[in-house]
């Protein structure tokens, strides 16, 4: 394994990261070593479980690129205490091949807490850094925006705050080629103060960090696109983003109890619901390929638990743009020109 | 006006509150004392201006029914200095005209923060309420839910969000016929100290207050409908509430996208915009009739400042509910047999 193609990605995927692993991770792995020859893809789990998955499904995969690990942390794991009770698991076995230099990036649909934990510890947080964040792509009426923290964190100081800010506009820079994002702090209103302590704290640091600070944004500039980054806490941010995932579910119920009501309704639903998977593809997080956690030293792509090969492959293609683009070296580069204060 | 006829509601509207004042008020008046003789209205307000509105649109009201006012709080004003500043406001004097016995519930689409304080100021708190909640309906997948608190105030004490609570159960008992209201805390995840430290106190609170407290619920389960009260700080309720209500025009968006790109395409969204349009009224807020004030002395009702005709008559409606079912009376006589402990 030592001899990976210089040229080459190197990628650690963890196959038993999501609600259907090893199924969607090893036909995802199948999927791009047919399609991505430049991608070098190397896969954690249990060896045998893997490979009992390629029988069945007929794909294959070099046997040498896949790195035994005995256990498994669960979707309902405690993050710090699976991470000590389970030393040989797919996550951590990932991470330290990565940290080692074995490999650029590691990507994985596992338990969000654990996969946070591990990177942060394992392979590191930039100096300066002192809390890593993980934003989500949202759609909106302009074309896409990002949302951080989406739930690394529960609660942010200004501080945190302003990091996420200066993290996520190299990202957003990089992955979108935007030259300068703007950046809205979400909160209950306009004004600068509203919102209470917290927010008029990092609107005044928003303001003096020479960033695109658009001002303060509320609930409906989310989805409007009135900015490009939103920044909240993790707290706030977890709960939009999972509020807006539930809309697509929701529609279809309504749409149900309406076809329900005559054949004609139901005639009518139909062509709705066509309509509707083709106009809401934009929603659908299969495509975002996964977010990376900004803030650690090497690439870490985080995805969905509920993750499809499709999703899968795309957050591995994701980790492949962000090794391309250096956008870890960047978030070093800018830190240590310009180094934060820590907070208390 | 002292001859009210007792039989009946008596109910003040704010006519100068909302975005498009006094006319749709003036239209909802008309419509009220036409369509329902049991309630006696009171228009709050400009009487030339209101008048004015009356001869324009062929309205007749009668003219003992307008209390003059001669200020008029803008959208833009600070809650606070503008009830100081402008003591003639047609919030104020509506507020005092129900404080002082005129009448049973005063109900505005105005300045939300205004009419939060000129009702807790004017109407005055109930005795064991430290602060008074504002609520919205909200639609889901099994019916309706509500949502509290959602601005009414920014940051909330675990003994605060006991009181939501606490009012909110009874309010939503009283309104929908629904003996235990199922309540549930908005957090980032079920476990119960997923969300930091007030999350963690709150669920005490909850677990031991006798309420009918489902546990911790996560943002995908408001449109579920998993509970009946979503239980939050007015923060994260303002900024869910107003992503909620930006997500019908979201959809605008992408189907004129969609429309765009072929004639047949367009064709299709025609009948969509048709189904939708009958699908999605569950959402329309116009419907709901506005929200009680909880923790006021009388029924204080507030709107939305985009608020139609349509939507001001249900909120007076809902006005005359709230009095009918003497929901202040309960929350009153539940707090005083079973006092809160007062933070601080």
């Amino acid at each position: 394994m030592g001899s990976a193609n210089p040229s080459k990605y190197r990628i650690v995927l963890d196959a038993m990261g999501g609600d259907f692993s090893p199924v969607n991770e090893v036909i995802a792995a199948g999927e791009i070593v047919k399609n991505h020859p430049e991608i070098d893809l190397i896969l954690t789990g249990d060896k045998q479980a893997i490979q009992k998955v390629m029988a069945e499904k007929g794909i294959s995969f070099p046997e040498a690129n896949i790195i035994h690990a005995s256990q498994k942390i669960d979707m309902s794991d405690s993050p710090v205490a699976a991470l000590k009770k389970k030393p040989d698991s797919s996550i951590s076995v990932g991470c330290k091949y990565v940290a080692e230099g074995n490999a650029q990036a590691f990507v994985s649909a596992g338990n969000t807490g654990a996969v946070v934990t591990a990177s942060t510890f394992i392979l590191g947080r930039i100096s300066g850094i002192e809390r890593p964040t993980m934003g989500t792509f949202f759609p909106n009426e302009a074309g896409v925006s990002t949302i951080f923290d989406v739930g690394a964190f529960v609660d942010s100081k200004p501080q945190h705050l302003l990091g996420y800010a200066r993290m996520s506009t190299i990202y957003v820079r990089e992955i979108y080629n935007m030259p300068a994002p703007k950046i809205g702090l979400l909160t209950v209103g306009e004004e600068s103060e509203k919102g209470g302590k917290t927010i008029k704290e990092t609107h005044g640091l928003l303001k003096d960090s020479g960033l695109n600070f658009f001002g303060n944004i509320e609930g409906r500039d989310i989805l409007k696109g009135t900015v490009n980054i939103v920044l909240c806490d993790g707290f706030v941010g977890n709960i939009v983003l999972k509020f807006g995932e539930s809309v697509p579910k929701f529609l279809k119920t309504l749409l149900k109890d309406y076809a329900s009501k005559s054949i004609w309704n139901k005639l009518k639903v139909l062509i709705v619901r066509n309509v509707l998977r083709e106009a809401l593809k934009p929603l659908d997080y299969q495509y975002y390929g996964g977010v990376l956690l900004l803030g650690v030293k090497s690439v870490s792509i985080i995805g969905h638990g509920s993750s499809t090969p499709l999703a899968i492959t795309n957050m591995v293609l994701r980790a492949k743009d962000c090794i391309e683009k250096e956008v870890v070296k960047k978030i070093e580069a800018a830190i240590a020109e310009s180094p934060m204060k820590e907070t208390e």
